[in-house]
């Protein structure tokens, strides 16, 4: 046994769902500060970062300081996802394989040598200095809008309000929030395009609030708090004009 | 600005369900006496009207006795029908477009011009003097029952009780009212068959009650009682043996 | 009339659905005992058995000792579950039809002359000497996960603990239950392996407890009690590895 941790099942699942919406296959690395994963999509478009601190777990264990495990994440998702979330997911960690045991049900899945997954990617060092907080909620409805009428989105940041603006031939969706209705935002403007696409990928992960951190023509930074040391972050590259 | 309301967002989705489920497009009509939508279906087989009186508007105000406005009802009822149902919806209308306010998000649709889409149909003066009023979930379960077995169904209005009949080659279904189980009910006697597909779209509409007129071998005249001053009706041309 | 009997929509639902799970046609025994169903699927590899005790009915009635009757479970199937859960359902057989009239809704349907529909099958004498209770809930999850990975499934019972086994090429699915998790268990030991395909439509009748009975390489015979009086049965061949 490389590693071994207990986590609820409704934490599993959304920690697979937010991985699986970007990557198909990851490394999971359980460090013995918690486990993290980077990924980038195939297209280099965008980047998730998961961080599972030893504290969401309810026991977890690991022999080495990180204990890489590569696994296939549409497989390991799609029969996690039945888990009921009221149980907790016991998961054990071997050179061969990757179990998870929830309630009567034992799942195992043959590992993925971590050599022949992409390697992760660099966190960017970028300088995103307009930041607002909203409800994840709210987030998915924009974007859900969004979607019925154009392939891109802008978020445009002004030092009063947030929105986010979808633009389609005949017609038009905009979501904007005040800085009555943002839970927190500072100063900072910015604007810049997105693909839709991903972002509705994104959403997939949402759960209570999304921090969104945008600089003109940069890329946007989201991060989803799930739970106190569980955060899901997607790095998304703007689509530019020229 | 040429018109503005406010409508709960339910109630706007109600009357685009409505009107969609004939018409992709339809001239709206924003009167002195509130709102008032007429209607046909390009194969000339039926017609919608809709009723929506200023009391059911939290506020309605218009600029001239009767602003007109084109709208494609497929786009405008495909991005309002995600309004949250609890919201009020403000809608302002200009030379240009319309604009459906409701919570954070602004949709914005380009008007068509009204003389582009077919005129109104005037509204017939029929003989119909058999009239059942039953409940609009009573009807949905019929019309889907009906489906089940046949493309058309009879509606028999006899001096005791309502059915509706659908026949197909090995079975059939039959929806079955005495006086005791109709809402109201009239002595007038009326049988005539109708297309199952046209009654299952005006079943989107369906809600509350269902005020029915017959005339034997004549269209029928369905009244869906929304609420206090907001009516849909449809009218739908028999099928008659030859 | 041939037989008439009163039952709950429920409880109908559930029967025709049962049978709908193997068959398309099936002939149906009105007897003085009660209503008794036994058909086998057009490939001979799993065997439905419906037993309704006559106190299951409101009231129960039939002319003769074994009034049969074939019917086309595809459609009656199809038009009785929209039926209300709450209603009761009235049944009445004909020598051309059947009838079944619940809440406002009368639903007609031809008989099939019974000859015309394959003989009902001998119920097989089995030795099988392994038995467990399960929670029919449990046994739907199981099935579920197996059908992800795999499409077989092996029962596996020993003297501690009963097992449902699905391996697929790179990952496999467990669902195994000690004697302290199942409702009852015998001493019994066998192993068979199962189609998921099929185990996944039994699953469709799946309704309170599950009787599973078990013999190496042996047909499992799993019954159904849906309540008391009222018991849907399925026996189901083995796949046998040569």
């Amino acid at each position: 046994m490389k590693a071994t941790c207990v986590i609820s099942a409704k934490d599993l699942k959304t920690l697979l769902r937010g991985l699986n919406a970007l990557v198909s296959e990851a490394r999971l690395h359980f460090t013995d500060k918690g486990l993290r994963v980077r990924a980038v999509d195939a297209a280099n478009v965008a980047m998730v970062i998961a961080t599972v601190e030893p504290e969401v777990f309810e026991a977890y264990q690991t022999t080495e300081d990180d204990v890489v495990v590569g696994v296939d994440l549409d497989r390991l998702y799609d029969v996690c996802k039945s888990l009921d979330s009221k149980d907790i997911a016991d998961i054990a960690i071997t050179n061969e394989k990757l179990t998870v045991t929830s309630g009567s049900m034992t799942y195992t899945i043959a590992v993925i040598d971590p050599s022949a997954i992409r390697r992760e990617p660099k966190i960017p060092e970028l300088d995103l200095h307009a930041e607002v907080v909203i409800d994840a909620s709210e987030f998915k409805k924009a974007i859900a809008a969004a979607e019925k009428v154009a392939d891109e989105a802008i978020f445009e940041k002004t030092s009063k309000e947030f929105k986010i603006i979808a633009e389609g031939d005949v017609e038009s969706v905009v979501y904007s929030a005040d800085s009555y209705k943002l839970i927190e935002a500072n100063s900072g403007e910015a604007r810049a395009k997105f693909s839709v696409e991903y972002l509705k990928e994104f959403c997939k992960a949402a759960e209570g609030t999304i921090r969104i951190k945008l600089g003109t023509d940069y890329p946007c930074w989201l991060t989803f708090n799930i739970k106190d040391g569980f955060a899901i972050e997607y790095i998304l590259a703007p689509r530019i004009e020229v």
